[in-house]
């Protein structure tokens, strides 16, 4: 029988993580102050971010990061997570193409979000911080950095946008469970929270305010500082743990991929799997295609500008080249709220604009095709952000078949979708659409950009 | 460093159930039919479940039986699980004793119900019949068999009690992605469902009903086959894959328990985990302590009478040699809903009655505070279930403590509760409570045992 299940020891869990800028021949542009206008240095984000953090976010020399042993040693509560030959998705596509999945749901939060927020944490208690503050939208972050502030004995004050907090009580539960504390964003905590409170009594949230009241939280208590879950370097820099797992079982199942694929909201599962595999692509030893899938309804890859923008909505952050929808774009409401974000990332911008990466656009009612066949195949109910991997590694396993080609193709299925089931009731009730967006909402929003920045 | 997860490779999955009853000195007595009261022969099972399981039911001479690889071929989406040291829990309880626990939690449906599901739905596939049905309380095994069933191309129609599938949504949900048809108890679609509605129109189900209606569906369905989660002899033989790995694992970790440990319900993770150890004791090799942690609200195994009894409410069942606090008992609606069922089963009730195992009872407040205790060292939330048996070695590993003694506890995590956030809601929210049963509530009910079987 063939092998289904490639598993690593504890052991093999990677000793370093992977910082890909060091071996990129174009690097991104430097990050800029938001108030200077100058390139960021490190110790202008001291304020905000643990130190450690802070430099490997700016640092571009070294490919190698050492991963802390207390990191390691709580990534072993559930990593090396499993490479899984997906031979029963195989069989329903009639594909000669190898599909493999690297399973980050199996996670205790079920989501690969933990890779980070362990590290984070760790950074934060070696500098002998406290409190943190963190905001999140569906809650998959918010899980992950609850339990790993727990474990390392900080506070947690998260920020949940305020529709989630009351559509998604179980993973507020989660959170709270864990030990943080939850508060629904905007909130009367802050100033920020409290004025737009003031003028707009209703108001249901957006990632965009709750970022700005963690941010203002953590720069107004002493000895507290902020995480975030993605977009920045030393967030998909963690994530490399995923893919130079999956490196070592790929050679385990004697192939080697031709594509990678992953769903893209902020960029860190995407990251996180892909660069380790792009590495051999830098150093011209393979020829693999990297796949971002990103929602259709917010396209930043595949037809945003590459320009400079901001991080968050009201423009607290250092501005970050990268491609983007425009920092005030509003994404629908699609249930892949994992993947409603603006902008790429630097890295991964970069990446896309040297033609290292492609990207797709994948429907929201295609997702949800997609993770049905893949239940009722390979067995696991996925997240609906991880459902766009799914569904593009379909559609490239389908053109393999009609072009009788043997590729192997591998995914990340960065998180189930046990704590999501109120989506895929809706789809089977037939209440879920596609989402366009047209290009003229994306000039009018980039348009934007240029006056802000006076271009 | 200390390992702290111990994980076999695909090859290492066990390619035979351990049948107990073949090595058992004083074997169960037999099951009787409820019609002719005479010991129950495997053609009067026939007509309701699959030949293999009824072949298995009531075999008590074959100690090994071996698992057909299509079976092993599913369990490898999640086989081996992996065994875990518990050393953050460790930590926080100062105790010199060693925990291990077995983590059935990283199943696609977040339970060891998988295990017996995926076995009983391939007999059903092999012997040509198309349709399946069960009854589901709060859901885990609704979701597995549906999961199953889906797998080996049956169709499956789930009875779940009409209050969970009101209060469960996601169970109901998952059932549904599978494509299980999930039916509310008591419904139309069954003589017993009308005749309850008719008599009380409002009643909100319980799991004696639902499995009659599942009964009812299965007799009266051409090809048409029922498949239970628990207390039967053949679903422990299935469970028991989880203690043969875990066997193994605790060979590679170097110690061997001392205490083994698992929450009891119908039995089938008790068994699944303590039956490849209890083994060692029953020949003499090894003096092993097993304890099955009940409900307080529940106490089959420490006050229950040892009688003759059905399975089900409404006495549809073969009659079954057990500790049993009456069939008509009516549990507390405590929120681990896998534990609330009347009996012990024949193997685990004549193993207590010989002495061979111990149970104890844990109070819901206890689990609960014992679950927040392993989610915020272990960083996994557990099941309600499962608490108890968390519950129950935290018991054990303090007696070490007091004695100092450097014993080994090894116990089943039999699932996550990430689908029972609810539970934890109202438990921090310090809406749950304790719950007794007197002497006499349970002296009433068996009482009434004597004159059904005519005593």
């Amino acid at each position: 029988m063939e092998t289904k299940k490639f598993l690593l020891n504890e052991q093999q869990i990677p000793t370093a993580w992977y910082n890909i800028v060091a071996e990129m021949t174009n690097k991104p542009a430097p990050l800029i102050h938001p108030g200077t206008r100058q390139p960021l240095k490190p110790e202008d984000l001291y304020p905000l971010f643990s130190r450690a953090a802070a430099d490997q976010e700016l640092n571009t020399t070294d490919a190698w990061i050492e991963i802390p042993e207390p990191v390691r040693e709580q990534y072993r509560i559930w990593r090396p997570t499993p490479l899984v030959r997906a031979t029963a998705l195989e069989r329903a596509l009639d594909t000669p193409a190898h599909i493999y999945f690297k399973n980050e749901s199996v996670s205790p939060v079920g989501s690969h979000k933990l890779n980070s927020a362990i590290a984070q944490a760790y950074y934060c208690k070696q500098e002998g911080v406290t409190n943190i503050t963190t905001e999140t939208g569906a809650g998959q972050w918010g899980a992950a950095l609850s339990m790993a502030a727990k474990h390392f004995g900080l506070e947690l004050a998260v920020y949940m946008v305020k529709i989630s907090y009351e559509q998604k009580p179980y993973r507020r539960s989660i959170m709270q469970t864990y030990g943080a504390e939850v508060i629904a964003s905007p909130s009367m905590s802050t100033k920020a929270g409290r004025a737009i409170i003031t003028a707009t009594p209703n108001y249901q949230g957006s990632l965009g305010t709750a970022i700005s009241e963690a941010v203002e939280l953590a720069m107004s208590t002493p000895n507290c500082k902020y995480a975030l879950g993605s977009v920045l370097n030393h967030v998909a820099l963690h994530q490399t743990v995923i893919g130079l797992e999956a490196v070592q079982q790929m050679e385990m199942a004697g192939e080697y991929p031709d594509v990678v694929i992953a769903c893209f909201g902020g960029g860190s599962n995407f990251a996180g799997l892909a660069f380790p595999f792009l590495r051999g692509n830098l150093r011209g030893k393979t020829d693999t295609r990297f796949i971002a899938a990103e929602p259709a309804s917010c396209p930043k890859l595949t037809q945003g500008v590459f320009e400079y923008d901001y991080g968050d909505e009201a423009g607290y952050t250092p501005l970050i080249p990268m491609y983007t929808l425009g920092h005030n774009f509003k994404p629908a409401n699609i249930h892949a709220g994992g993947l409603r974000y603006h902008g790429g990332g630097a890295i991964v911008s970069q990446l896309k604009h040297d033609n290292l990466i492609e990207a797709v656009d994948i429907e929201q009612l295609d997702s949800f095709r997609a993770a049905n066949l893949f239940a009722r195949t390979e067995g696991i109910i996925p997240a609906p952000e991880s459902s766009h991997a799914i569904a593009a590694a379909i559609n490239e396993a389908l053109r393999c078949k009609v072009a009788g080609r043997g590729e192997t193709i591998l995914f990340n299925l960065s998180g189930h979708g046990l704590i999501d089931m109120t989506a895929y009731d809706r789809y089977f009730a037939g209440d879920l659409q596609n989402y366009t967006v047209s290009p003229e909402e994306i000039a009018e929003n980039t348009r934007k950009l240029e006056k802000i920045l006076g271009n």
